[in-house]
């Protein structure tokens, strides 16, 4: 099946019809990953940018760009800005979780050290700022710094609030476009900016962006309660063991009676988990239909992300956009 | 005595000319290192800005902007842009260097957590990108984002070369610029930038910021073998004991003969530090001289800083400039 056939994976479809400029934007990052003076940074970097990511980010960048008629340089630069300030993110977030693997190999928390992971993190923020400089554009500059705020502040939101059995729907969606949200709706946003699209447009894409970054997070959480271990490459209840707070346990938390909260609030707010559990733990979010509701929030999210498509002019790059909110919430429709 | 009295210290003149728009810049500081929804943000950031710094690198940055005859408002966005960008650095050195004490107060990441210090210094960063973007002045922007790169590049640098014999002078500077005197350069070059100065003038600014960080890092690094405890409050030898190849043990590296090398090689290369060790580094160094040349580079920086300062229009802020100068390398000389 070709790539560019309908039926083919929306992502690969983009990256087939992205496939020039996402080679500039890779011959970028890898020339502003290179520092002369200190080896350890591109080693440290490679590990992680070339070890096989989706490059999702930089191809919305890309083809919000492009189905905007750009014809400039700048996108392949806010691409590469993107992806860095994905990535560190990435070093900082495994240095915070003491995660021991990424993509399916060793972090580089574990690999190198903390203090490589903290220090090349900050350079690739620092890289990522210059090259969002590069294209001149204050407008771009703003959007990209409100993220970067966004992004930490979430994380840090998410260091308190994870196990505190008070965090509500909204503060979890505060997270959420912390965590995901807010590089995705900044990723589209900046490539209508710097085409020079319409308002009604640019407003568009921070919408899809954003609505399709929390679908992607809400579909993840739940994938941790009900997915396929093969599939996702999480085990189930890995949220649990970790005691993190995410939309299922929160709509089970809401509707739990006396027993169940003290439940919830040993396995989770105290951490002290037995055998059988995290069993009994998948009881209540059935019982409670929570994993249902949490499966039709990102079914709201993922329309939503489609219905901001509607403002954009119709053409393959906006096609293959919609299909890739369908396939984000696939996994769990 | 008066503190504008020339006797003075030059930090407390500056301050003391400064007062107005240091209020200012605190002002903005405290505002924007609030955030409404992880109050675990403004309570980590306070504990290192209201802990009683000097704003030193704040105030290089408004006295550059009112020598060059600024009358707007945005030195003190960028004097607060150089305080968070130096606060973050600060949280994020401590988790790398291990450290439990900074200002005579426990550290960040011994109060609350290495995560933390990590995010909240992500989060001061990003903010410090807002401010800057608020001047609009895409120059300043340009100098920031270099000075940042240059910073954590310099901090990677030295983790690997810290305990490297082969590290030479060439390399302690392009570590002493990233530690230090990039930001102290940044912040007096985009003084001048904001207040349109001429071009010779920026470029003095500049010169004057990065000879005194340098001046300002080889003296620390100087008081380290030298120091009265009392005064400086540091130990003697701390950096011996931490296996910091600082300019004194360079330069006394490079004059080594084959068992005084082996000595460095065990000491500071492998880290197999024995009693008397120290005693026996001091005695090489004095040997062959290292102290008093290391003294002799100090003091040849900070002339380097006052002949910079020539270029620019005499006025008193220029005069506390140019004691400033002296001042740093006064605990040396």
């Amino acid at each position: 099946m070709s790539l560019d056939h309908p039926s083919a994976k929306p992502h690969d479809r983009l990256a087939a019809a992205l496939s020039d400029d996402l080679a500039a934007v890779n011959r970028l990052i890898r020339a502003r990953m290179a520092s002369e003076n200190a080896p350890r940074i591109p080693e440290v970097t490679a590990h992680l940018v070339e070890a096989g990511g989706k490059r999702l980010r930089p191809m919305l960048t890309l083809a919000a760009a492009r189905m905007s008629g750009y014809g400039g340089p700048f996108h392949v630069h806010l691409a590469a800005t993107v992806e860095f300030i994905h990535t560190a993110t990435l070093l900082h977030d495994d240095v915070v979780d003491e995660s021991r693997q990424r993509r399916g190999r060793p972090t580089a928390n574990l690999l190198w050290d903390n203090k490589s992971s903290v220090l090349v993190g900050d350079y690739l923020f620092a890289r990522s700022f210059q090259l969002m400089v590069e294209t001149g554009s204050l407008r771009v500059l703003d959007i990209l710094a409100n993220a970067a705020a966004t992004i930490a502040e979430g994380e840090v939101l998410q260091l308190t609030a994870a196990q505190d059995l008070a965090t509500d729907e909204g503060i979890y969606l505060r997270i959420v476009r912390g965590k995901t949200a807010a590089l995705f709706s900044a990723a589209t946003e900046v490539g209508g900016v710097i085409a020079g699209a319409p308002e009604p447009q640019v407003r568009a894409l921070h919408e899809y962006g954003d609505a399709l970054g929390i679908a992607f997070q809400i579909v993840d959480d739940l994938l941790d309660y009900q997915g396929d271990a093969k599939a996702t490459g999480k085990n189930v209840g890995d949220d649990f063991r970790e005691r993190k707070l995410t939309l299922p346990v929160i709509k089970a938390v809401a509707a739990a009676d006396a027993e169940e909260r003290a439940f919830w609030a040993r396995t989770i707010g105290k951490g002290r988990q037995e055998e059988g559990d995290l069993d009994h733990a998948l009881r209540l979010l059935d019982r409670h239909g929570a994993l249902e509701a949490t499966r039709q929030d990102a079914l709201g999210w993922a329309a939503k992300a489609k219905a901001a498509m509607q403002v954009l002019p119709d053409d393959a790059f906006r096609a293959m956009l919609i299909d890739l909110a369908d396939y984000v919430v696939a996994r769990v429709n």
